[in-house]
């Protein structure tokens, strides 16, 4: 029997020094549970995206709630889950090249690893992989439906991808692919689906993503899987589109007021170097984030270190030292940024987590 | 003797996987002995910010150039310069707390370590470093010159400032600091210069600073120490702010074209997970980097690892699994978010450099 009482006494994480990145875990699980029990309502697989997180130890807690697999946007994010010991993972990213054919390929021998491609280039690496680790890769066609960055445009041309996916002896056409999940899907996959049906080829999978409209996702008649990221922290810009409350945001990051030059304004500790210069879109909330303890606070510019707050619109000003939280514009980049996150229950901390994903390519 | 022949062949940085951040040793060695002899010629004080290399091998290139010592942001990053050998420090930053006052203390015992502060409760946290290491810390007050960042306002306010300073048994008024170097600076230290003096403060060191200007930093009268960081490397800001020529750009990230889904675009495999979100002032020009093959292209929009170009002013099109070069818009943040970087030579990899006080707070 452990002696508990022989343990050194539990930090509370306002101790830890600032700038500090910190992750509820209350809020994460529940986070997790809505999105899979809202999955499990409406028959979709959910394949949440770790590319918010790039932590290992919330990944499993994804696929213990229920999830079909993960999704990852870059080989080096597959290779650090494959390591952690997740078995099936989605990539949604065209890969180019010999290297990463071989990257790809050592993937393969370990874990179910299927690929999105939109050209005749990315379906050659796939093939190369597919051919040097022996095993069968699926593979998914990704389609444009209105973030007018990859994807085939017309459903005829993800026949005909996918009809040269047909043709490799080791690859599976398994469907489509897009992001965002627009109105537009319905109509592509449905004129995709005749087609495809005419060609022979096999539809198994619709796969569409994003946080924004993940509550509308069972209207989207025709897609079979999604894949949310942001939502298992939640940010600004989902409390901005109606993804999230405030309640639901599960990461924080703590700053100190280290400066207070004047009545309209102090500088914290943290800038572009924590919270990205990632703003919002255009004509929305202005500023680098939101500060919880003064939310009309704007956070109207960021260097690298610090942050500086615009105290105009506020009725209180924050005390040089004091200690405040953020909720970031856009959340997956703030993991991006720091090598470890600070995992609380209740403010007290459980774990800092290193973000093993972090950074890689 | 070694035997050459016994090594393996030199690699070319094109055969490195992309995306890449490539670094040319010659054009860093020009830029900083460019910088040095500039400082030479107007009796500067030379003290480069390494915030934006953050690696120990160009910190010490800088060094052996003749800086009179080195710059940082964060405890984090002076801590790595001081484990590589660093032994003289600026850090331009509040510090505020019991926990940075503890590492500031450790790196006092190990170096020269200056710091600036704009108030009260950053001078007690220097103070108790002081206290703590029994060491003597020369401290610089921060003053505003048009950033509206951090800095006290007035002559005035920064002699009260010094003064305070001057109270502590173990801290040493060394003079002023400030950034950016605007033409407010002269008469700002002019009148401080009268009211130090009439105090009996010392005014040794006045520490101005920034890439762009950095050509006329003599014409600020009064200041005696300048501190660039930009200029080692340069980015597409630099050339739109005249501190540097497209020869001088010392940084390129290597990219690959991976998807080229219609006549005015192509994805390029990196995004704001390599360029950074950040742009150009406003009025300048849009995009997120220029990309030296194809001028004309516009980095319209980047995800976290896309880019999308807009080819709509361009005559030629890169081809799909191209490999192209783009200048960051902002080359600091850039050093931020990868682990390493491929040191060159006219395009021999001589090494890959880990980015030692990468994410260092």
């Amino acid at each position: 029997m452990s002696d508990a009482s022989a343990l050194p006494p539990l930090t509370r994480i306002e101790a830890l020094d600032t700038p500090l990145v910190a992750v509820d875990l209350a809020r994460v699980e529940r986070n997790i549970a809505a999105l899979q029990a809202y999955c499990d309502a409406h028959a979709l697989d959910n394949r949440p995206h770790i590319k918010t997180h790039k932590l290992p130890f919330i990944a499993h807690l994804q696929l213990r709630a229920g999830a079909r697999g993960l999704t990852v946007q870059t080989l080096g994010e597959a290779e650090v889950m494959v390591a952690s010991g997740v078995r099936d993972l989605l990539l949604t990213y065209d890969l180019v090249g010999e290297t990463k054919a071989q990257r790809l390929a050592r993937l393969a021998l370990l874990a179910d690893v299927r690929v999105a491609i939109d050209n005749e280039l990315a379906l050659d690496t796939v093939g190369r992989a597919a051919a040097l680790s022996g095993r069968r890769i699926g593979v998914l066609v990704e389609f444009e439906s209105g973030k007018r960055r990859q994807g085939v445009l017309t459903p005829e041309a993800a026949r005909d991808l996918a009809l040269r996916v047909q043709e490799h002896p080791l690859l599976d056409p398994l469907g489509l692919m897009t992001y965002p999940s627009s109105a537009e899907v319905v109509a592509f996959v449905a004129r995709a689906r005749a087609l495809f049906e005419e060609a022979g080829l096999p539809l198994h999978v619709v796969s569409a993503g994003g946080t924004p409209g993940m509550w509308r996702a069972h209207e989207l008649t025709g897609v079979t899987e999604y894949r949310a990221g942001t939502s298992v922290y939640h940010d600004r810009k989902s409390l901005e589109d109606g993804s999230g409350t405030l309640d639901d945001v599960a990461l924080h990051v703590h700053v100190t007021v280290v400066s207070s030059p004047d009545a309209d304004r102090v500088v914290i500790d943290a800038g572009s170097k924590v919270l990205t210069s990632d703003l919002l879109p255009a004509g929305r909330e202005a500023g680098y984030g939101l500060v919880l303890e003064y939310p009309e606070a704007v956070v109207r510019e960021l260097s690298e270190e610090h942050g500086v707050l615009d105290l105009r619109a506020c009725r209180a000003r924050p005390s040089l030292g004091e200690r405040l939280r953020i909720v970031p514009n856009h959340v997956c980049p703030v993991s991006n940024l720091v090598d470890e996150v600070a995992l609380h229950e209740g403010g007290t901390l459980l774990a800092m987590l290193p973000v093993v994903a972090r950074g890689k390519r």
